[in-house]
């Protein structure tokens, strides 16, 4: 401790365990209570924290808000947290250029209203956006909705400074929309959970506000026809902002909720909006509602005030509390699978959820074939308990198998890691960890993440 | 030689001097004979030839279509070309899915006529499209004027398929817009030069093609005026499918060569190109002329049939044949600035220009801000070429104060590799060597690219 406390003034730096208990846990149950929580004010308070851990082997979590749900942030070998949450200046907003540089710890909310008041956003809108940092956002490549019109974080970043597990500060990245020096290292940060360095800012591109947006609702008789009007939607020119959907479970359950008006042969739903001026959204309306028309389509609405969108809008709410009410502790996935093979996937489950006898409830963003995975599993159930880790993996294997990936958003953390084999083939993975030692060698930064436990031969 | 051919069909082996020849250069103007090319039918044999040239210690350098300015195709240190020119198939196109499947030798040409048949494009649409390959796109991260709104390769792909330098076959990314399941490999491989593996294969995003366009030329009495112009034209929500620009200089080269119709006054011109639907063209087109009006504005047209667009592209088209004719071997570099800076980059180029007694002209992507900066230097004058290393030292050192990067497309290959220390710090740059070692660690991808020779001490 004496040590860390040259690396960073002492008021802070917690180390009575009473204090460091809120930085053990983030939104997966997990906790481990960390050695040590330290504030950094800048990068290189945090190389010099990095350097100090490094000379006492100890390891260390960057720390954005904790709203992960894989239990990335979790620190399960104890040892350092270091937390951005003091790091939350908006560096720089230019609307000409197009970027904002912020540091990492400033939440998303926060940033998106300073943008807002230059006519300007930053694509990224995962529902946590009031609490999670755009460090988090970046370290986890985390998206919402939006994504499907202008992408995930990947996408609309430009550089970024970072430390590395060495101590070493990086610069990586542009200024420009453009650029070929080099390796890609940006991307290479993003989406890699705090396992290659510690965030401290970024260069963000950031994205005229449209003027207006619209908001339409698609109910289909089976998901089997929603899905194909998925595909029509996603075919034509006009992409939407937004593309959302739940499937006949989560209408069924948020029905034994809520009363909802919704019509009775109701199997799948979609939320729909287009954005862009006044003046051309007439037509972006119609050519979405257009491609949702189609065989199944039993109802098409649009709002046309603020209040027929919130009425809209209504029976997708609804779902959240459902789900919570008979559920409290389900086992949330967050798979992708190609947008035309959505409607094979919800088959899919529904027979394992014949089979395992889980109640299994799907929504998400169709627009990218993004799909939440619901497993209704009640953990005081032996019974449920038995089967679930195996429904589990027949669940993977089933999206895989239609050339899906594992996760879309949520990232692998720590709950996952034991099924990134199923996705990645060894001389891959074989690389990643390559890669992690010449940022990491000490293998300091966030242990026993993202890749699998490796079993002792 | 026995070694290769036991690694490929002898009649899809060149050793033959005379051969081999053409398969030396690239657009650079270097040439160094290899001593073998090989032209593999599928991903397979390219690791039988990797495995071989490691047995060898053979150098080995993959080529599309040798179509690239910077002679990172030219295999400097000889050993084997690898061609990729006859894995040149186009295996899936998905609309339901926006992606395309294609192996790494098609022409960006070739599959952007099959894509048009189905309603979609590439985005990335370099002028050499119809004879370079998709994987050198994808290896250079090549682009054109659509990246302004569509993005580069980097941002128009999903995964691919790669041989690193031990003969490993990976399998990267996902068939999906979303995924965050371990490092990013793919954007790891985008824009590495042939380094870290030859590409065999990739999945690429395609887009709906739109309706229509239109298009706009802006012509101002100074650069300054027409750089804010693009500032403006970039803050606001219509993005432009094209927004280019040439420069003063420019402007009087092509009136000395041709009679075109411009005005008196013009010191600086946009050429502007909006797409989207027929119903929202008017509108898109009304908003871009807006912010292309202000200080400085000398003349706008728009073109309203096919043949006005061609006569507004007429001066544009002119200043290839008009820079060819004054300076057959100019230089050609390809720096980005930030929008906001680009007439700080003009003014700066103009001092430059005066300085060392060197024409320098102008032109470019200037929706990205990636200029072309041409340096039209006689290569039979002594007094020139004794103070053009000099002065493009001192461009590139202006680009890189105005937060600029040293090349926007045309990337580092053989000819800019001195250069790259100049912008990327040596933590990063250790570190890409190291990631470099890992891909191939015996050295033998590409070898003498993309990084600075290191000084023996
Ligand atoms: C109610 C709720 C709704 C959510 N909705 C969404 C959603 O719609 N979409 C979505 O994608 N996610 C969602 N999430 C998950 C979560 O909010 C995101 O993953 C978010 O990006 C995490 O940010 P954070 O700052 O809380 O990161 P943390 O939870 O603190 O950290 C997450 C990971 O990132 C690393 N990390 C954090 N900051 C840095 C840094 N500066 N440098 C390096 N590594 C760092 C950590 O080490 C850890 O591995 C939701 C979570 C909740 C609780
Ligand atoms: C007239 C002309 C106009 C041009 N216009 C543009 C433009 O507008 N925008 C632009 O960006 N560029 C432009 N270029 C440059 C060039 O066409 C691009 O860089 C193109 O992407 C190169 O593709 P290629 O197939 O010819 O690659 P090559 O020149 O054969 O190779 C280029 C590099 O990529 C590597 N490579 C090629 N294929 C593979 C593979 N399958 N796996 C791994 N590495 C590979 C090579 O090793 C080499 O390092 C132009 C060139 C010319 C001659």
């Amino acid at each position: 401790m004496a040590r860390l406390q040259q690396a960073i003034d002492p008021d802070r730096l917690l180390t009575d365990p009473a204090d460091c208990w809120a930085y053990g846990y983030d939104n997966s149950r997990r906790h481990v209570c960390p050695q040590a929580v330290a504030f950094p004010f800048n990068t290189e308070e945090v190389a010099g924290l990095v350097h100090a851990c490094r000379e006492l082997g100890l390891p260390l979590v960057g720390r954005g808000r904790g709203s992960g749900t894989a239990g990335a942030a979790v620190p399960i070998r104890r040892g350092l947290v270091i937390s951005l949450e003091r790091m939350d200046r908006i560096i720089e907003i230019n609307a000409d250029d197009r970027l904002a540089i912020v540091e990492a710890g400033v939440t998303n909310g926060d940033l998106q209203r300073a943008l807002e008041r230059e006519g300007f956003f930053w694509p990224p809108d995962p529902t946590s956006a009031d609490y999670c940092s755009v460090g988090g956002n970046l370290a986890c490549n985390a998206a919402g909705p939006r994504a499907v019109k202008y992408g995930t974080p990947r996408d609309n970043i430009l550089g970024l400074t970072a430390v590395t597990g060495t101590g070493d500060i990086i610069r990586t990245g542009v200024h420009t929309t453009k650029g070929v020096v080099g390796y890609d290292l940006t991307r290479l940060m993003v989406g890699s959970e705090g396992t290659l360095g510690i965030i401290t800012q970024a260069t963000l591109k950031i994205t005229p506000k449209p003027e207006a947006r619209r908001t339409l609702r698609a109910v289909y008789t089976s998901m089997t026809t929603a899905a194909a009007a998925v595909s029509r939607i996603m075919a034509q020119p006009v992409t939407p902002c937004m593309l959302e959907f739940i499937d006949g479970r989560a209408i069924d359950m948020i029905r034994d909720y809520a009363s909802v008006d919704l019509p009775e042969d109701a199997g799948a739903m979609l939320m729909i909006e287009v954005d862009g001026s006044l003046e051309q959204l007439a037509y972006s309306e119609q050519a979405v509602a257009e491609a949702a028309r189609g065989d199944g389509l039993s109802e098409l609405r649009t709002a046309a005030s603020e209040d027929e969108r919130q009425g809209l809008w209504a029976a997708r709410k609804a779902l959240s509390p459902a789900q919570r009410k008979i559920a409290p502790k389900k086992i949330n996935e967050d798979v992708v699978v190609p947008v035309s093979r959505m409607a094979d996937l919800i088959a899919g489950l529904d027979q394992l959820s014949r089979q395992y006898g889980i109640i299994i409830v799907n929504f998400g963003h169709a627009g990218n074939g993004n799909i939440h995975v619901n497993l209704l599993v009640d953990p005081d159930d032996p019974k449920q308990m038995a089967v679930v880790d195996e429904c589990l993996q027949k669940v993977f294997q089933l999206v895989l198998d239609l050339r899906g990936t594992l996760s879309g958003e949520h990232g692998i953390g720590y709950d996952k890691r034991q099924f990134v084999g199923l996705e990645i083939e060894p001389a891959s993975l074989a690389l990643m960890k390559q890669i992690k030692k010449q940022f990491d060698p000490d293998g300091l930064l966030n242990p026993g993440k993202l890749f699998p436990d490796v079993v002792p031969d």
